[in-house]
């Protein structure tokens, strides 16, 4: 069983956010996760589950800061976990002895420089270049923290879980979403990079990350597989007939990076057509990329993914 | 005329915030706040001011991006303006040529360190200690910041204003609600330094920033007059009959700086008895002196200064 240390614990909304550490095995790293949690959860009525992941230059702490989803999901009764969003090189021996946890000092992994991306980005996927291997953010969200929160016995019911995120977050809850039909209920995102194969962070995420290598430049080949597996136009386009799909998107339409090609919103409405329930892409007028955009639009959200999460 | 330097601006809630930056006479250098303003606003249709005092550590951000304000703010029509807390040291020359101002490069000020204070608080008072006495932070809140606003013409209606604020900065907003009478309709304060002048951060800064030495350590006397007229304790004990208050103010039962004496809400209840309207001190069971307390209680304070502004 993985042992939870409690960093930090804030009374907020109508529950409790509290941040947790432990040495996470898909990342061979400690890492670090906020969680809130309603005070009305227990095990006897535990509470849906709904994840974000934040974006690029972000961490654990800045959807639940910044983001305005608290009060909303309190509201609901919903719990919201906030996972780093990218490997933070701090390496963490742990050792157990009776009864209790010993934690050695952290010291300074021995990783390579990252890759020549804004900070060390995860992007969310497992990562497959040799260099990089050790990183599995798939996993991380995928598998391991649902396994160590349900390990944890928080009054959380891991059967009933939705994702959101924003940027490259949005990538990733909308991608993880896709790959795993029936695991959530819904997804959510606000300015995602919908189309990584072919857009510019996503190339350089995947180049170095995977060990498929960029189709040459000009070229009009397609994306190697090992990159469409991580792009929600892509999986989107595949999804099965009969898979009942739930997804709300916004975009500000002043957002820099919409107008630098790196969202391409459009290519998730165009794989869309055709398919079953509902994938809602919206633009938003005059909004950015900012938090200040997130926090307009997250009781809508919350909302959103509550009435999914309860249905 | 001063002439207001757009720094930023982003769609938020109903409205947009837009940072500015404008030299200053109040504090002999250049200063930035936040203002947001409902897009409904306009000259025909001016909406009430909100002033946010922000505490110890933060800036013209921090109240804008973590307080959970705009949203309400956004949907009760009223514009929310975040000063920055305190003098930051930096100098700015302007001049201005015709139709346009010219901004040179800004220089780092001759400024004496700050005060044996975490970072360089300015408490919202008029410093007269000679060495620090072009720090006006009073004058700049009550007098300079509304007059700027005023010639901006940015659809505001500054007979209409009300006050609130964090810790420092909820200290700041009710001893400049008790200070002048009439001239903002409600006053809230999420943590305040309530009886600055008998409690450690308010004797640091008094004695730093005051001309009034502060009196012998564990001697009965009273703190010198100057002192007492920046303390919302003394202040409403002093309050004339005739004033009709109308005063919110929330404190988390597990704030550390309630525990360290710092806040001594009481001694603000016990100053409200027999005052005319209402002064109502709530604490919070399990809540600590973050932003996530602010942001669970933030859509309350809205409501009530918007009541207040309203009537």
């Amino acid at each position: 069983m993985v042992q939870l240390e409690k960093i930090s614990s804030n009374r907020v909304s109508t529950g409790t956010l509290t941040k947790y550490s432990f040495p996470s095995t898909s990342l061979s790293l400690s890492t670090q996760f906020n969680i809130f949690i309603p005070s009305s959860a227990s095990a006897q009525s535990p509470v849906p589950v709904l994840w974000y992941l934040a974006g690029l230059t972000c961490n654990e702490d800045t959807g639940a800061q910044k983001g305005g989803f608290l009060n909303s999901a309190g509201e609901q009764g919903v719990a919201v976990v906030f996972p780093d969003t990218s490997p933070r090189g701090r390496a963490c021996r742990v050792r157990r002895t009776i009864g209790s946890l010993v934690r050695t000092p952290e010291t300074a992994a021995t990783i390579p420089p990252p890759p020549p991306l804004p900070s060390r980005a995860g992007f969310y996927i497992n990562a497959t270049n040799p260099k990089w291997a050790k990183y599995r953010m798939y996993d991380l969200i995928t598998k391991e923290l649902p396994a160590v929160l349900k390990e944890a016995n928080l009054g959380l019911d891991l059967s009933r879980m939705s994702i959101m995120g924003h940027s490259m977050g949005g990538h990733g809850a909308l991608m993880i979403y896709l790959k795993n039909p029936g695991l959530y209920k819904s997804a959510s995102a606000f300015a995602p990079a919908c189309n990584p194969s072919v857009t510019p962070w996503g190339i350089n995420a995947f180049s170095n990350y995977l060990s498929a290598p960029a189709p040459a430049p000009s070229s009009d080949k397609e994306p190697p597989a090992e990159w469409l597996a991580y792009d929600s136009s892509h999986l989107l386009k595949q999804a099965a007939p009969g898979e009942n799909l739930s997804v709300l998107v916004d975009v500000g339409t002043e957002d820099k990076f919409l107008k630098d090609g790196q969202l391409e919103p459009a290519k998730l409405e165009e794989a869309a057509k055709g398919k079953q329930g509902k994938v809602e892409v919206r633009l938003q007028k005059d909004f950015d990329h900012s938090y200040y955009f997130i926090s307009t639009f997250s009781p809508e959200h919350i909302a959103f993914h509550a009435k999914a999460l309860k249905a």
